[in-house]
């Protein structure tokens, strides 16, 4: 049949985690953990399949989950949602993102994101017939330039797509990039979709700032996390959405036809591992910066040039000291001839990347890194 | 914001089952079973996870998953779908409904159903810009005229949904609608989405005529099916749909999008499962006939008219010799004052249903089938 998304392959995190398999590198691409997540959310998974709760979950989830989603919520960013209204599990991230997106955007609208930007967002605004309108950040910051974006908003303007801490580039929005934000779209009827799949992630000082920590911004926002990259189970495929009840109730309408509902005994082990051990994720930034550390430390004498990272368990490494090479080319390189696999940064962008950047994942263990930053010193 | 769904309400499986709860309705309304699935399967779940299977599965499910399915559909109807390129994995049949819809229906694509039809294919079409043309079917056989069928195809018409066992009417296509379906599409580019669900809860004579068993057919049809229909586990969220290779790839460039990719241990257990206890599903015709009967039969002093049930967990029963209200007031009235939830059947349908039925769920203990007809034989 003629495609919808004639111009799309497959994600890149799929061909490379395969090339690393075939060429037995070590995955530093595709971000999931080479370590398990906790014994107790594991256990917890195990009992509510064997007592039998293995039936349809409530289309917006199960009731315990979205309560202790609404508690984690109000601890942290002061602001506490409606479990009833205002919070929506998802089959992971990736289809609240979907979900908002499909039932906020209409045919000609237009979506402002910043790129580089997560591969997922574009295929869905064309599939929901918006238009990207892309702001192309520049390494080392990766900062919004907020004139340049006044410039970017039109009538047709219905959407802002932001993700922070951010995938690839591994920076992060304070609170005063969301102030610039609401600036900029405050007399628009312009929606936010924010992603913050690495919300417990974070390294800047101020901590993590999310958008529903803003009283106004939260009015229009929709903010997307996953418990795969907070419980490194990246593969249970649990997310939620947070979003005013009026927007909530378009995605669901949305959701219901998607996927319906999530797993049962994975949201329930989910609940009740936020309510034992809020400790893992309080206590996730400092899990992750100490690897974050180790690896640049065991990267220091390499002639790669690392950039820093406020957020997310990515790396960005500038290898133009060692290759001339495009980055796609250089990362197919890299794990056939040096047994490292990583992510080239110019896939995430639509417009031409005249960088050398890759992407390094160290949500590894320790051995797995020490082990990778020895073969990537002797480039 | 406005609304790209406006006329659409909370699914009535949510609502009913909300209604049975708080009324404490016997609840034979959303298709669910109220007893547990195979030990073995909960067995292999917990084991997988406890061996840290708790990463990201690839995108169109895992491998020994995805072969396991080739084999069982070899086995069934005689055509060895290819593991990798035709099988994908996916959140639940509904995903895969979302997806081959999005796929293959283009702004202004027709789309013919046969309504009574299930909830979620008309929002997909709705979203994707395509139109739904409607064969109203009728009871009690719900079988299909031809021509009807033949007056409606048009050089815009794109797809064409069928779903066999039919949920909710419980009959069945048999070969010779395939073939009819065949000799009317033929000459045209038109797609055929299957949805196969109850594959394993057939009840007619020459067993469930898949889609996969007709040769041409085949070649341009994604036949759908559920897990949790086969193996009692509704909410584990685990489906698929099989496909020619051109046809998956086009599924997976929207599934990939959608939601990436499914739970990766219960896919692991499903696929022990299905190598370990083929019985399970080939046994599941008897095990439903079973109880379909002993429902029937309880039901024999009743005032309601039973209709042929050939597959499917669900019963139509005609009230009209109890009351005059129309179904959607007569299943509040049964939930509230008689303590039995059911399905009102012109939810499934677009236009005016002018018959007195109801959807009676019988994936129950035999307990609950003989309370629930106690208190139905009281009408
Ligand atoms: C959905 S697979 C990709 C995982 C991920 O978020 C990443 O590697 O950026
Ligand atoms: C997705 S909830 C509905 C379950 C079902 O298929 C039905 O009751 O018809």
């Amino acid at each position: 049949p003629e495609s919808k998304l004639p111009s799309l392959g497959t994600t890149i995190f799929s061909q490379m985690s395969a090339l690393a398999q075939q060429y037995q590198a070590i995955n530093l691409s595709q971000g999931f953990p080479d370590f398990d997540g906790p014994r107790y959310l594991q256990e917890r998974l195990a009992h509510h399949v064997s007592q039998g709760a293995n039936q349809y979950a409530p289309m917006t989830g199960v009731q315990p989950l979205r309560e202790a989603i609404a508690d984690k919520t109000a601890e942290l960013y002061g602001h506490k949602p409606d479990a009833n209204g205002d919070i929506t599990v998802t089959a992971g991230a990736t289809e609240a993102l979907y979900a908002a997106i499909t039932a906020l955007v209409r045919s000609g609208d237009e979506v402002i994101c910043f790129d580089p930007s997560y591969d997922s967002y574009a295929p869905a605004v064309t599939l929901a017939g918006g238009v990207m309108k892309r702001i192309a950040l520049q390494p080392p910051g990766f900062k919004v330039d907020w004139q340049q974006f006044a410039s970017l908003l039109s009538e047709r303007t219905r959407l802002v797509i932001l993700n922070t801490p951010h995938n690839p580039s591994a920076s992060v929005w304070l609170k005063n990039d969301f102030a610039a934000l609401w600036e900029a779209i405050a007399e628009q009827e312009i929606y936010v979709l924010s992603d913050e799949v690495y919300e417990h992630i974070c390294f800047a000082a101020e901590g993590h700032a999310s958008v529903l920590a803003h009283p106004q911004l939260r009015q229009r926002a929709v903010a997307v996390s996953s418990f795969g990259k907070t419980f490194h189970m990246t593969g249970w495929k649990v997310g939620y959405c947070i979003a005013p009840a009026a927007i909530s109730a378009e995605i669901r309408k949305v959701h219901q036809y998607l996927t319906f509902a999530v797993n049962t005994p994975a949201q329930l082990a989910i609940a009740d591992m936020l309510r034992a051990e809020p400790e893992h994720y309080r206590e996730l930034p400092e899990f992750y910066r100490a690897r974050r550390d180790r690896f640049i430390q065991a990267l220091a004498n390499s002639r790669l040039e690392i950039l820093p990272c406020e957020g997310t368990y990515f790396l960005l490494a500038d290898y133009s000291a060692i290759s001339d090479l495009d980055d796609v080319s250089f990362c197919q390189w890299l794990t056939k001839e040096v047994g490292v696999a990583a992510i080239p940064l110019s896939v995430f962008c639509a417009d031409a990347f005249p960088h050398k950047l890759i992407r390094l994942c160290f949500a590894k263990q320790e051995a797995t890194l020490d082990a990778a930053a020895e073969r990537l010193c002797q480039l």
